[in-house]
């Protein structure tokens, strides 16, 4: 067993894979934030969507009147689903990408202004900031993920 | 060919890799049966969204009317978005614990809460059961995946 | 370093999972251009939802009218998020069933019919085709996602 181990270890002693894994860990986890952010803004704002989150407020009418759509909860919300469809492809075209043999240096640009690009992409949503802010940080982390995508369809095409 | 079938095989053959499989292959058939529960409700309810989908039920006012929205099927939507925000993590997250080298035992003990968790949120959603049950489950399989997060971070952190 | 690097290539240089990186890349940039069509629609159809995003139609009521929501846009978005509800499950479970070492031609099988269905699924969605069109490619789907599933619980189950 310790031998298989061993052969595991050695695929995360990749360097190439070493940065997808911290740059995946690292978008991931703050794409996890957005959930913390949402429950933040519910509580805050008392803007819930299920009847049983509001009993903590009383029954009847005064629990009623949290059940409602807050636009700061909402924007949060388009956030994270923001980051969910963006996040995703990153995921699986970034694992093939790491596979795929890439130079460090080339792979740590990649990583790095993905995750970069999502980071400022988050700000730009939730303080807003004024456009194009909000797209261009959305138009760079989709053309890394191109990018990367090329780059592996080219190095395996097997159709 | 076959020699590099067997070296794929080797890896999974490890023990924590089979496990990870294990776990993933069963949260994510889990989340896949949030579709047909949806389309449960939709059906049973009579409540859809495109109109496309109404016409077997006739035209005209009599198919418009089961154009609506309906408490229960929106319940198992948000369901369905919050495992997605919550098992896209873990598959990215766990892939790379489960080649960071972790011990057996702790990476079981990671994967069985992660989805024991995960089931509850689901059973807590739906029936629904009065809160913290929801908004426990939701933070165990959360705080599981801060935990790989760390690990894995620790393991490979290569910026 | 190149030690390293050869052994991750051999992994890629396998014909099985170059199929799965080959399809799973096509899926997710099939999903991508999602966001390319909704972003399409919101421009031409002056539907927008963040108050930022009006501010180049001017100030005031110009502006104020063109947050709203638009029947395309919203066909869009539903296509978009059924697309992340089964891309992911196949994005883990085809990288666990591609692991698991299948034969080859009955993984290509797997994997083109997964693509193809989901390309028919974005036509018969975006179009709309008549209803059973978008039902049946999104049960196809779906299938052959829990027949990959099957497969890997069959190699690998360890709970």
């Amino acid at each position: 067993r310790s031998g298989e181990m061993a052969k595991l270890t050695q695929v995360i002693d990749n360097e190439v894979f070493r940065a997808y894994a911290t740059y995946t860990a690292i978008v991931l986890l703050k794409m996890m934030l957005m959930s913390l952010i949402t429950a933040y803004f519910r509580i805050t704002r008392k803007a819930f969507v299920n009847p049983e989150d509001t009993a903590v407020f009383g029954k009847g009418e005064s629990a009623k009147k949290n059940l409602r759509t807050d636009p700061d909860v909402e924007r949060v919300r388009r956030g994270h689903l923001n980051d969910l469809e963006n996040i995703v492809p990153f995921l699986g075209i970034g694992l093939l990408y790491a596979l795929s043999g890439p130079e460090l240096s080339t792979a740590l640009l990649h990583f790095r202004i993905f995750a970069g690009a999502r980071i400022v992409h988050t700000f730009a949503y939730l303080i807003p900031l004024p456009q194009p802010s909000r797209g261009l940080s959305w138009a760079v982390g989709y053309a890394v993920t191109i990018s990367m995508a090329y780059k592996v369809l080219k190095a395996v095409l097997y159709l």
